[in-house]
């Protein structure tokens, strides 16, 4: 994993906790239905990352981006693939989805050129 | 299909006609990159039909939720798969989806309960 | 209760009945947490409900702000309070809330000018 | 103006007297702001009507986009000005501005057809 | 006070004063505006800072954010009023809110951890 | 022009090549469309770059602010015409924008205050 990916999944884990450790109920479920969304069912885990993903680009939120990006390639979705779910962003998205492509492709990029 | 969707069909033609009548060359070429992108390719076009609901969804468009709910139904998306496209929106976007939610269901039911 | 308010609150059950004799376990975990999270706490929930008014001003919800303005009557909500929450949304959200504070103002009027 | 034109304006001022009428002074300070903001200065009115038009389109707001139609009407901005107002608002807010674009181009063709 | 909101509120002012010498009168009038509408009122200062808060959370504004989180610690929130804010705005405004709430809560824990 | 400019050009120019470098048609297609919407015709390049400002200010997308600030500055926007823009686009969409405003300003004032 690149340096970027490896710092950004720390913070998100360092924060998650200082959460959790609040204990508030609600907060503690909604982190579970977050979870059980994602998991295979009628459709399975990677066409659900890239759904999470496409709806984290349009909603221009660059942590969940990254986050779903990490997933998508662990769950060995391909490059044209990847720049096919960007491709549907931006239209649906239009041009204010461009940054957080260039940022996506960016972490994209870093993961898939490192063997 | 439903006298709803019939309706809905039929005034979103109406529309795109007046718009493309006005023949601004750069309206044209977004109307041809909107039908481009969920051709199939790497991904086919149900996955693609599916990533454009997801993201019609969290960003609250009804028209454009319509438009993806008629195209998955005819593409074969099954009554899970569609309850686990709208999860994912719900948990993404949270409970101002639910509206939305509510109207592509009825609209879905519709079209799965006429044989 | 106005005949507005009724029907809103008819066809709104009719729907959620809909979606949730659809059976999806995930999507039915939202909904109780959307009930949940407006329950007296530390916090009162007439308090919880002008929370939730003004998140669904500012992201324009009509449904939304409808049921919470439903709520916020019944919680016993003033007339100043009322004005008040709508003069925070507005500045946050800016004009594009104003159509939203034109209906939702509507529907209070409804309420309150009726014993 | 078309009849449609009409029944809008005639909704939107019942409604801005109901909220005017309730006599809170921090909306009454918006709703002047809001009309100040648009009045010729460094820029004339003609664009800064253009620009409250495509803000309101990229923002989705339906009553925010047909009162910014008829001003831009009246300010006598051409069918080709027009045109590009709404392929801007296209490419940077994406497909999910079409629907706006739909209904905006009914309403202008509506006033352009009428003398 | 923590550093990181030290280097915040200077920021902040800096900015402030930099628009403010510009001397827009519409600018200064909606300045002025959003300070008004968090005075004590039928509603008292406390009330509306979480309003603020909440608002600023699902609109995902990070500076709102961090300013309303300051002035509700200054004005006694409570740690288990502050995660029922949090819940709340988790909810209507979907996981998207997460990476904002991670920010406003390690924001939170470093004002209330110094005493 | 500043250093901040300078270094934001740069990284924009890095990653756009990044991700033309991908061959994706319907990508390139749209970053055809993004540049031709801007072109003189009906309205002159400077009223287009004023609309994508607005637009993208409402939107709340710094990337796209940036740019549109620097476009602005070359197409010779004035000062007041700057604050006007700023103006429109704060009572739009409320006091979210500020940070955006607050940014914008800093890089105009930047781009301004060197001769």
């Amino acid at each position: 994993m690149s340096e970027k990916a490896r710092r950004f999944k720390a913070e998100r884990e360092r924060l998650n906790e200082l959460i959790l450790a609040r204990d508030n109920l609600n907060i503690k479920r909604f982190f579970g239905l977050d979870t059980a969304v994602y998991r295979d069912g009628a459709l399975d885990a990677k066409t659900k990352e890239m759904l999470g993903l496409v709806a984290s680009l349009v909603l221009r939120c660059d942590d969940c981006i990254a986050y779903h990006v990490l997933q998508a390639f662990e769950l060995d979705v391909t490059d044209e693939e990847f720049d096919e779910i960007m491709s549907i962003g931006l239209v649906v998205g239009g041009s204010i989805t461009i940054p957080h492509i260039r940022r996506a492709t960016d972490l994209w990029h870093d993961l898939s050129t490192r063997e």
